[in-house]
């Protein structure tokens, strides 16, 4: 990480920009606009990613940031802008996401900066190892004038392939249910029990699992997902007592979400009982979903406009850093098409005429909030 | 296993038995018969049982033998018994079952005496270790007089509970297939992948499942069972790109099981393509279906009318010392009901009423051998 923020340093100095680290390792580098009290405009993504990653998930967004700096030639615009470099937006160390754009919006407490790493390690304790000082979080805010977040990303999916498309505008972010279902029947020989006298708890999931999948594509914008089954003793001459399984649901509209949710579980009940098994389950997250802003869209949809891109908006079905901006700033997102839609791979890739593309997108997009009264009065927000 | 042995000792000894250890540890026991060239009938089941298990598994066969002797209050018969307590039945420790009966038909080569148990201990070492001598385990095999097996058992399922009866002679032990099967399609984001561009491994195999659980409703007296299922990455918020699962197929007819499987593969061949994906499996076992003796079968009906039992006829789903010894002398099994169908469970346990009827049953079917010339003379074999 160091590393990266030195390399970051070395393009980013040049082009006239005052560079810092805040107190939970995020980047930081302002580029000044024409007055000292102009409004800021941020512009960044995540720096971290999973293991075993490819080269463009986080990383791409910034460097994209440092770009636009690059094509404006030192031109200075009536707003300030501020590039971020997230930190730990993977949760991959701490099994916590989003570390670094939380202390954007203040949202980072005790409980987090105790949690500890596999090694037990606390966060406190990890952020004083690189030298920073946990007591100095709240300062890494967002500045009181910070008037928007704008975040290129690849799309991480097929979308923007199957579309033949460049870019898109992401109008928000699906809201997310994630559940874990235990189906519990009887465990018992798989040679000595009849068919008619099992309680196959594996069976009855797998019913289930196919139940959920057709239901789901029968929403539309619908995402649902059981990506984890555990059978228990798990042994193949065995009847599966238990079935472990995760369930992920997906979708734009929260009532859609929580109401899916809500028919998959009678479904599950009615599989359970017809079978004679039991099920449960636990609700492991319940996250509403984020609209994007609608001006900004529009601003975005413009500016996709004038590099002739069709301007395709789209839900995105991940979790980003934009999330958690919006909680505090208008907030927008300009997707990448990923080819294969493979990321979190080594061979996660983006296609060079895109990335042109993007830039030429943003230095539209740049210009336009320059010259909009609103934007830069702050009265858009309203 | 050595106080087992010091306590069927104890008990047989004073019933005028002669004892022995064979070499790969079979208690064995031979109550003469009238002649010193009698034949002789083997009557026995195994005394190993599978970690927390219960206490009727394998040894209440061996139980009812010593109380059948006891029940024949000295008298002697045209024939000899010898009681067996085999030895390794589970395979437990060498993932090996039926090591015990094995060495009675001769089926123990170099290869298995170099099996290892998870601490590196060859099975010659283990019968070494236990004071005995592998080099003698050819003098293990049924003397040339031995006319028959006779093996007592709980059923290990809900069967004779169902039907309310007590016993049932088997008419055979069904043959098994077991595959590994693996679907493959393509792991991804279970956020940003819309239902219509996914390729689910896990949502295929549960269709799959489903699919062999209803085919095999449909065959009289068959059985399948997925009792394993592994989703890899097998995460929440990750499409499964592959789903490895198990396949347990029995049925006594060796034709209607292996068109079974074929046909089983066939469907997930064709639920593969239709969704894009990719199936492979691999077979892991294929072991034909043994049938009891028909003359032995019917003799223990016999006894059973007498005894006031319904002579059910039912299919060993289970594999059992009868299926190995079958393979060089007749061989009958007597199944005990087993409340509940639990085995290999501390909760298993026979009824003593059950217990009765079996041993009743055993001393019908002893007299009915002792007068049956064709048996004595050898010529029913044939």
């Amino acid at each position: 990480m160091r590393e990266v923020h030195r390399a970051l340093a070395e393009w980013l100095e040049p082009l006239g920009t005052r560079i810092s680290v805040d107190a939970v390792g995020n980047f930081r580098a302002v580029y000044a606009g024409q007055t000292a009290d102009a409004p800021r405009l941020l512009i960044g993504s995540h720096l971290d990613t999973v293991p075993n990653a490819g080269a463009f998930d986080g990383i791409l967004g910034v460097m994209l940031a440092v770009a636009l700096i690059e094509g404006l030639n030192g031109r200075r615009l009536p707003y300030a802008i501020e590039i971020v470099g997230f930190s730990e937006e993977e949760g991959v160390r701490f099994r916590v996401p989003f570390i670094g754009s939380r202390a954007l919006v203040g949202a980072i407490d005790e409980e987090l900066l105790e949690t500890q790493d596999p090694q037990g390690i606390t966060v406190r304790r990890a952020i004083k190892e690189f030298g920073l000082n946990p007591s100095e979080i709240s300062q890494a805010r967002v500045s009181q004038n910070a008037c928007g977040y704008l975040e290129f990303h690849i799309e991480q999916g097929p979308v923007l392939e199957k579309l033949n498309s460049p870019l898109a505008v992401v109008e928000a972010i699906a809201g997310q249910s994630r559940l874990d279902v235990q189906f519990v029947g009887r465990s018992n020989h798989a040679g000595t029990t009849p068919m008619e006298l099992r309680f196959d708890a594996m069976a009855g999931a797998a019913e289930w699992i196919v139940a959920v999948e057709q239901a789901a594509k029968k929403v539309e914008g619908m995402v649902a997902t059981v990506g984890s089954v555990q059978t228990k003793p798990g042994a193949g001459n065995v009847i599966a007592g238990e079935a472990e399984l995760t369930l992920d649901v997906r979708h734009s509209d929260d009532n859609v979400r929580t109401s899916a949710v809500k028919g998959f579980m009678e479904e599950a009940d009615e599989i359970a009982q017809e079978r004679g098994l039991s099920v449960s389950w636990v609700g492991r997250l319940n996250q509403p979903s984020v609209p994007m802003s609608p001006f900004l869209i529009h601003e975005v949809e413009k500016a996709m406009v004038k590099t002739r891109c069709r301007a395709h908006r789209m839900v995105s079905g991940a979790g980003h850093d934009a999330m958690v901006l919006a909680e505090e700033i208008p907030s927008a997102m300009i997707f990448l098409r990923t080819p294969g839609g493979i990321s979190h791979d080594p061979a996660e890739s983006v296609l060079a005429g895109d990335v042109a593309q993007a830039i030429e997108c943003g230095l539209h997009l740049l210009d336009q909030l320059a010259s909009t009264d609103s934007f830069l009065k702050g009265t858009w927000r309203a």
